[in-house]
């Protein structure tokens, strides 16, 4: 343990980057194709609706919530069966999160990963009714007995996915980055609403892994402590890419939030300050780690790719 | 049972319309400090999402979903303290269909039971939100170990309400009715619109009834029956309403189903056509409900409202 403070262990001999991005590609394919199983295209005209859904769901992406639900099932050996259809079930969340976002009315995208969005693909209100029935859904595939044979599991499956994605979750999250222009957040302000915004989830994907495993309440915090730190160490990795990287390795348009006037980590700390505090973060969700040994690596690898990924 | 097919035994001497009346009144008030129980105003700046969702769901209405969860499980000597849980998430279910309904790209209501519409009293975006808060919190609601002691009926209410409100039932509903002007659909077209856009709230509030007392399959598809019968029922005179009567009597604008050129069925069936087969309907809701004898005495007199009342 004598190098760990020194960075996080994501160089052990097992996980290399290359496995790292070999499992994260692997999990995504196997996500991609548990979405496409539980979305069909019905007969009738509401066909164009769960199209909308296939269109937002299976468009690709990092699937980074679906690697970490899996991955945190895999600690406790949890069958994919079920940790696929969890997996599924928070990028339901996440897709239909992004639906909403790029509304008119809200961030008023054009673009997502270079595709035109939902409702400029289709039309505002099949996005806005895509976005519901895939929140819907994805309750739905946690409730189901496929999910986990035990009520009590799927029951607090869906309490945890709820919780995290209301309104005192990412929700939440959302509506004081609306506000966040004329709010004069401090640091802490900032940090929290980055929590709600994007770490609520992140952290419930890990939580969700140790559910299904039938862990106890410690574990499950344990797994989201380690989410919360890492989702945050993304975020603020998100605001150093958005300033020092260019629109073709990103692929999304950079300097936008400043643009939009909104404070950013880099803003509050310069570029220097927020590369260290995403560093010390990785490591610190790393050392939660530590009673898993080496079944862990992949979560630690996780972790450093936060912080280093260049989009 | 010699009068039952004349018209619903909803006149038997402990269901007169007052004693239908002064139940719905009764749960309708309890729904209300439920909502206003789950729904606590934090302390953070996400509070303004959380308005948003209290404004649109305690904005009182007819609770008529609540009714049916409450009164369903009631059958079954349900604690009311769990059957208000439940007419609490389906009424959250309800009013975010309502916000989402109302925005711009959908309906463009400004209005909606006397007071601006959640995006006139906020704006757009918290309005999207709060729909999202609120249909979230739905399921949040029903997983929660208040609701019901074992897991699988929580499970397994959260599965019926999820399937009920999504693309196959609720939002799928929405969807061909924002089509319907170009789908040139016919009478089971139209019958199954209906059907999944109001049926499938209104049914499935009756299913969770049963399924909070514990009943069987059967039963649980016996109180969906009642339920989708009264549901069409109550759609039919809605467009029979629309069509006989002022707004100063329904609160709200008349005529307009016909102006937005869609097909109503009074258009199909003329106005006899209509109250005739609205009452058929609710006289078939009733005859489901026969096993349950007297203790059904009020869900008789709710489908005979569905077909009675003035606004």
């Amino acid at each position: 343990m004598n190098s760990a403070s020194a960075q996080p262990q994501a160089a052990s001999k097992n996980t290399a980057p290359d496995a790292f991005q070999a499992a994260l590609i692997d999990i995504a394919a196997d996500t991609n194709s548990t979405l496409d199983r539980l979305l069909p295209l019905p007969p009738g005209p509401e066909a164009r609706v769960v199209d909308a859904m296939r269109y937002a769901a299976l468009d690709g992406g990092k699937r980074l919530r679906p690697f970490l639900a899996v991955s945190s099932a895999d600690l406790f050996d949890v069958p994919r069966a079920r940790s696929l259809r969890v997996a599924a079930a928070v990028e339901m969340i996440h897709c239909y999160s992004l639906v909403h976002d790029d509304l008119p009315a809200m961030d008023d995208d054009d673009l997502r990963r270079g595709r035109p969005t939902v409702h400029k693909k289709y039309d505002e209100a099949t996005a806005i009714l895509a976005g519901d029935a895939l929140l819907t859904e994805a309750f739905a595939v946690l409730a189901d007995p496929a999910t986990h044979p035990d009520g009590a599991v799927r029951a607090a499956l869906v309490a945890e996915l709820a919780r995290a994605s209301g309104w005192a979750g990412m929700v939440g999250g959302q509506m004081i980055d609306l506000m966040a222009a004329t709010l004069d957040l401090n640091d802490d302000g900032l940090k929290r609403l980055q929590n709600m915004k994007t770490g609520c989830i992140i952290a419930v994907s890990c939580r969700m892994g140790a559910v299904l495993g039938g862990q106890s309440p410690a574990t499950v915090e344990l797994l989201g402590a380690y989410g919360m730190d890492m989702g945050l160490a993304f975020q603020i990795a998100d605001d150093v890419l958005d300033v020092s990287s260019t629109a073709a390795e990103t692929g999304k348009a950079t300097g936008k939030d400043a643009a939009a006037g909104k404070a950013t980590f880099v803003d509050r700390l310069g570029l220097t300050g927020a590369r260290n505090l995403a560093q010390s973060l990785a490591e610190q969700a790393c050392k939660r780690l530590e009673s898993f040994g080496n079944k862990a690596d992949l979560l630690r690898a996780a972790a450093m790719f936060a912080i280093t990924r260049r989009n």
